[in-house]
């Protein structure tokens, strides 16, 4: 998977159209003869309806304002409504419903001129951690992570320019991470995560997955971002590395990443210091676990209700609240949350950035477990955004990823970060 | 309205159902002759499709096990998903949608055996103060309140026994203070907001309305809430009032069915006290202005960019940010409401509830202005459960709640207090 197909991001594509250069039609059928040779393997889609993306493409050819983003190519993790495509959350309950409407990024998107191409696989409800069928496109014996497996692994495998995928606790940046493809989980709530099934309400967040940095600046534009300071250079830059309470759960291997990345960020010329977090963050990981049980507990009741029969026992288990977490220990993880975001706040207007890693490890071998959200649970709480930069790889050639982390709303001063680093980084390997 | 119909309340349609001494047939005929009777004048509806209604009855009648809220008529906002109805938002974009799926809420009073009578009157995307065509069913000359027009003024009018809404800002708790009924905004994410259009995620929350506090008890159960302590009487209990920041706005009728419900509460043994909140408090009514705007701006893109032409000039505004709101006020608003948050959760550590006005006076006259929610924000942003208890009233005969407000996570003792309350409150008119 060195090779994969960079000739079709978005930034490359939106370019060919804007010229003529290219026409949607030949972007689709390039990118449904690039599916035609990986889907076999990768097994990403779980809807795909190439008579349908093609009259898409006929359309928008036939159009006189294409939009800013014509002809590029987007699929949807499979809990993410969709208002032509079936949208099944991998539950039996939901095969085949249609929903009628789009999720509003999804809409936001149609209305620039993507080409929705299909529908990717999820864990169930993008809730546990039972995966799918897909498989990581650099070694088809280990899982892409998820649980926004198929968007990961479909942009990974140059089967589509950009993936909308979906973050509660890890589900985007740690499935970049093992796909060696950006990740981008924004400040939380910046892009309206109607029409996603919901699991916790604190936590969910829309997440997004390019080949390049550069395709990310263009999302931030359709979605209208806040503006945020975008340097052009690493010289002088204040940035931060950390090692997140789960630090004990990184194996070698990140950690040598992580190390390099920093060594990297000092060469270029940025002032590289370690960050060490307040006590309380300790109690992060724990936070975000209770509240995440006490928030599916109200999200699951009705399908608990509805189909107590073809439910798995964790969803049950978490409606039934058999762990029995009392009012006031969801009241103190709140409390904690709410603290941490605010101390965290202060914290990054210290720094232009902070780097940690993506992941624990390389992807780890087999598709039952899609691998350990640790590194990520903290920031999907925090609300900051988080940008997964790829170019280190592990003794066994899958990929690693670092995020680049920075203040509420300043999520285009993470990308232009991890723009500047990401070149860096592969170049230290 | 004096006379309004409390014979066909959820208790009380449960039990009967229960006991074989009416069939859901029958209540169904029963609500659709009553709806024929008042709807004219009311105009609670957007849509009502008797054939479908009637199908469901007899499903029912037919059914082994009926569920507890067996034959329970619900009216449904038409901003809340419905699987067998079009959902419209108010908004010429939704018109006749359909969603093929019920919202979470729906799903799990349908599986409790509730009959979903028709959807009712919004305001556009629940969002602004444009009222539509629902009349008080009090004085048709005067608002229902807003958004959940419909919804409270179907079940002032006794042509439903349940009513769902929502609450960004006071869109549940005022409306059942100006059509003299009982509202419940429960905790924030105790019940789903799954299937309800987006405005603003850290303050969006189902609303419910009844004709009896006990009909919230029945709700409180089939939405599984957690237990929490249900006083069976007032003497000895702990009861501050309050005077929120925005008590300039409160009308003379309304400071004094305060003082009256204190008195009351008093008289029935209660230690009654005042109660000043912190001086941040005084910035909580900026922060929900400064979160809805930003909130609203992600939530109302996709509409700007797809039907820039038909959208209200409010929601442009909100998504081109007009006013300029910065990610530092933004994240200052954040913060103010955390810390609020927190601190009120500890003040009502020290109280069984506290009591505050349900809106600043009568329903106001006019349609074409639902009213105002000053005396709803604060406890919107701050997460906590609120019952609106009706039995006072203003000088124009039109009704009078007061809010009973308690920690999060204990609304079934907002219910009981306010059921305790209720009946005081009428005798002291």
């Amino acid at each position: 998977m060195k090779d994969m197909d960079t000739r079709l991001t978005a930034r490359v594509v939106a370019a060919d159209i804007a010229t003529g250069h290219r026409s949607v039609s030949d972007v689709v059928q390039a990118t449904l003869d690039r599916i035609d040779v990986m889907e076999p393997q990768v097994q990403a889609f779980v809807h795909l309806d190439p008579a349908l993306v093609r009259a898409r493409a006929q359309e928008l050819d036939a159009a006189d304002n294409k939009g800013p983003l014509a002809g590029v190519t987007v699929v949807v993790k499979d809990m993410i409504a969709t208002r032509d495509m079936p949208t099944g959350h991998n539950n039996v309950r939901y095969t085949g419903v249609m929903t009628g409407v789009d999720a509003a990024p999804v809409d936001t998107l149609r209305a620039a001129g993507a080409v929705i191409l299909g529908k990717t696989v999820t864990t169930e409800f993008a809730a546990t951690g039972r995966g799918g069928k897909t498989t990581n496109p650099h070694d088809p014996t280990r899982t892409p992570g998820g649980s926004s497996s198929g968007s990961a692994a479909a942009v990974a495998a140059g089967m589509a320019a950009i993936g909308l995928g979906t973050q509660t606790g890890g589900s985007t940046i740690r499935p970049a991470s093992y796909n060696g493809i950006w990740g981008w989980k924004p400040t939380w709530n910046v892009i309206s995560r109607e029409g996603l099934k919901v699991y916790s309400l604190t936590c969910d967040t829309l997440g997004l997955y390019a080949r390049t940095a550069e395709d990310f600046t263009l999302l931030a534009d359709v979605f209208d971002l806040d503006d945020a300071p975008q340097p052009d250079t690493l010289a002088g830059l204040k940035i931060a590395y950390v090692h997140p309470p789960a630090w004990d759960r990184v194996e070698p291997p990140m950690r040598d990443a992580l190390a390099k990345a920093a060594a990297a960020l000092q060469t270029a010329g940025a002032t590289v210091s370690e960050l060490h977090l307040p006590d309380l963050f300790t109690r992060i990981d724990e936070s975000h676990d209770i509240i995440l049980a006490r928030e599916g507990r109200a999200a699951f009741l009705n399908e608990a209700r509805n189909q107590p029969d073809t439910l798995h026992s964790e969803f049950l288990s978490m409606v039934e609240n058999r762990r029995q977490i009392t009012p006031q220990s969801a009241r103190e993880a709140y409390k904690i949350a709410d603290t941490c975001r605010a101390l965290m706040d202060d914290i990054l207007s210290d720094y232009d950035a902070i780097i940690a890693p993506s992941a624990t490890s390389e992807a780890p071998v087999g598709l039952e477990w899609t691998g350990d959200p640790s590194m990520n649970s903290l920031w999907t709480l925090l609300s900051v955004p988080v940008v997964s930069v790829p170019g280190f790889s592990g003794p066994n050639g899958m990929p690693l990823g670092i995020s680049v982390i920075t203040r509420r709303y300043t999520d285009r001063t993470a990308i232009a970060i991890g723009a500047l680093a990401g070149p860096l980084f592969a170049a230290s390997e």
